[in-house]
């Protein structure tokens, strides 16, 4: 029989997969709403990101609540603190798939992203939405299998995100500055995202092997 | 008398504070290396990173142990957690200088800077200084009167961004397209760094009222 305590650990790690959950789905809205010049989608993601903001601070202080209350052992501890870590990073990924609305609601009615480079976002939108489906797998099952696969995966995103850079860079760029200043930042946001769910598959890694996965 | 665990909270603040310390150093002589086209310095900046991220390293496992080692009633633990954020957030602004410093070396021997943006550049770095400094006081002294102020100081760097984003789209603008992605990324390494300068001030604003200071 599970105690209190883990029946209540197990639930924080249900509410952290909730909250992925809700990220992945903005980050595919986001994306939608970019390169369809999708206003109704823009503004869905925009509002929603202030529910996973309120889906933290609710877990947030019923995990501190958690250690409070109980004396935790130093893996349930450290289960704990990855939490709080572990939501953090999830938090700041909503707020990466807000950017990314934001900006296709600024050019609305136009289309934020270039005809040309519509397949490059389009992929960018494609290897987050694999990285974070696969890392729910890997905070579901604690399975560092497919953890250390991400290390792997994000390498198609930093591909990505060079290619992009080079197609501003190229002689046949005609599309100005402001969409150059707008792209930078795109590609910045998935990549950052990408940054975020290594971080969190290499917290879980650490937290099943004591060891880091690398650096 | 002070508590063996109390001395110890005390040196986790020392901690801090000195994070603090190497963070501010590391912007400035970022920020140096960048204007003067300083490899030097940058190449120190670079470098002296992964001295900040092992004084997290180190000061995280001395707070989980602290939390582990003591049964801290809520207004400690809510210390210790919030020392595992700010430390976190001060890791991170480490990473932003050392991207700035990495961008200098990147244009080296050629001003990563164009002549006309020097003084936004110049104001962001400032502003970052006066940000850090004050938050210095504010950790230490837990100065909720100067966390407050912070929240007002930051509107001095959304304004710089600002007008670093307009002089790129004038039309006067004559250094094509890398460059611009050069100051594009800049400039958000800039106002990330207050934003995290705030997010601690938040976090001490809290830790002593109890209460947000806004949002």
């Amino acid at each position: 029989m599970r105690s209190a305590f883990h029946e209540e650990l197990d639930s924080i790690g249900m509410t952290l997969l909730q909250m992925a959950g809700l990220v992945k789905i903005a980050m595919v809205e986001a994306t939608t709403a970019l390169l369809a010049s999708d206003l109704t989608m823009a503004e869905k993601v925009i509002a929603a990101d202030s529910v996973i903001d309120d889906i933290q601070h609710e877990l947030d202080a019923r995990t501190i609540n958690l250690m409070a209350r109980q004396q935790p052992v130093a893996s349930d501890l450290r289960t704990l603190v990855t939490s709080l870590r572990m939501s953090a990073d999830l938090e700041r990924m909503g707020d990466l798939a807000h950017h990314v609305a934001k900006q296709a609601r600024m050019r609305y009615p136009n289309s934020a992203v270039p005809a040309e480079l519509v397949p490059i976002i389009t992929s960018m939108g494609m290897v987050s939405d694999k990285l974070i489906e696969k890392l729910t797998v890997v905070m579901e099952h604690r399975d560092t299998v497919r953890a250390l696969e991400i290390e792997t995966d994000d390498d198609e995103m930093d591909k990505l995100h060079r290619d992009l850079i080079e197609a501003l860079l190229a002689d046949d760029w005609t599309h100005g500055i402001e969409t150059a200043i707008d792209m930078t930042l795109l590609g910045r946001y998935y990549e950052r995202f990408a940054d975020h769910v290594v971080s969190i598959s290499r917290r879980v890694y650490f937290l099943v092997t004591g060891e880091y996965s690398s650096n």
